[in-house]
């Protein structure tokens, strides 16, 4: 498969222009800005991708909420080092009430068509784990269910203990994948771009014995907007590494099997679909 | 032996005075100031556990360079976000030079009496994970060996593409445990104070197309003391969660089969050795 792939690169240099391959997938994949969250932090720029194809309803809110500007001004109020970055309205803003909760959409069903470019099997949490658009993906095909992975950098709607309860909350990966949480957490999106700004977020919960943390240094979410409705010229140009590419699968295997003098004893031959990086290009911003 | 644990837990609530359980332990381990050192970014204070038990001779090179001051007013000059954060004595102040190259110390021998606080078997990158004195640990009883796992916080020497190249530069690692590092990189080290501070260092290495990062904006290691030879007045006193104890294994339990409410649905009952957190808590500072 990969010798394939790398012979279809090769095809695809010498023919990029012939309409013959019009459908074979580019290294890079053009961000569509009506999916695009740029998030202002004290700190820098964070831009987040949703992800309607795998969380319909949760996009859909989460974009009506960002357009109503409910998130602007908001304290990360829950930030523990190596775990999550939590925000929210805040009560006293009482948007929270307002907003419908929502249909837990944790996992979806799969069936013998359903395809990702296969990372691992078998992961330790799930039978299967790949990739899809660029998310990170878990899956059972003997239950027929496939899912987002909590690698870090997801972005995921926090709940109280129903499962259908979630509303506006939201939560940021920030450290190793909390991946007990797949399939009981709505994941919406990812952050592709500023990760380094969302670690820089006050933790909240220090060590025991530490100096506690003052309500006045938790860091603000300044604003958060919607990338397509920024004035043309505020809006950057994204594009990810596209994970349906034979680059990409030609990158798999490399880091499956590392053939560089560095490893002068090779790795086993597994990959933690967590530990994957999925590069990032800016084309403008 | 969770219960046996619970039991036992409770006797020593009641008998804690009697020598009869003198070696019961503790729910927190002292730390050694001996085994421990101070690295003082711009953004605060980090405290490294060194790991003489399991990397002796890394770790005495190490404590040699820390004296004679070689870290200090160096550049962190390879940071990458969700990897790891590098440093060491830069060309010009040509301390390197000086240094001798390290033996790789990247696993051990086992023997049949040989046990850890077992966390997960299998693992996917090991016949089994677990705990000694707070480290996170891997093993392969079949093939007689144990060794340092690469989970988030851990401290290792860089080097060559030989594998006894070692001798200064090291890295933190500060996101998804890049295990295929584990037993070819020499562990002898974990971050238990400041991760916070370490997220905070200056990347170097930046998305395609993004902003170019001056060298004037690196990040400074201020500077590496012992912590033993600071004046006692100045020394801290920590605490790590013992995770030989009870309590510990009691805590691995639940975290493996989920009770709260919360997980309406249980997760597969398997842990990630680097996404159980070993707590610290400051006793003096």
């Amino acid at each position: 498969m990969v010798k394939f792939h790398r012979v279809w690169a090769s095809l695809l240099t010498l023919l990029v222009s012939s309409t013959a391959f019009a459908d074979a997938p580019d290294k890079w994949r053009i961000l569509d800005n009506n999916n695009l969250v740029l998030m202002t932090l004290p700190y820098g720029q964070v831009v987040i991708e949703l992800a309607p194809q795998f969380s319909p309803k949760h996009v859909t809110q989460f974009r009506a909420l960002v357009k109503k500007g409910v998130y602007n001004g908001n304290k990360f109020y829950r930030v523990i080092d190596g775990f999550v970055a939590q925000v929210g309205p805040s009560e006293k803003s009482a948007a929270d009430n307002d907003i419908s909760p929502l249909k837990l959409e944790g996992d979806w069903d799969i069936n013998e068509q359903w395809q990702m470019t296969l990372v691992q099997a078998p992961d330790l949490f799930a039978e299967q784990t790949g990739f899809i658009d660029g998310f990170a993906l878990a899956a059972n095909p003997s239950e027929k269910k496939a899912w987002l992975a909590h690698c870090p950098g997801m972005v995921a709607m926090a709940r109280g203990n129903s499962a259908d309860s979630a509303t506006s909350h939201f939560y940021i990966n920030n450290g190793q994948a909390p991946r007990y949480l797949d399939r009981i957490m709505t994941i919406f999106g990812r952050v592709v771009y500023g990760m380094h700004h969302v670690q820089a977020i006050q933790r909240t919960q220090m060590p025991e014995g530490d100096e506690s943390v003052a309500e006045s240094a938790l860091t603000s979410l300044v604003t958060m907007q919607l990338m397509s409705e920024l004035p043309i010229d505020q809006q950057w140009q994204l594009a990810v590494e596209n994970t349906e590419s034979p680059e990409f699968v030609d990158k798999l295997v490399k880091r499956k099997h590392r053939e560089h003098a560095f490893f002068f004893k090779k790795p086993p031959p597994v990959l933690d679909i967590c530990q994957v990086p999925v590069g990032t290009k800016i084309i403008k911003r």
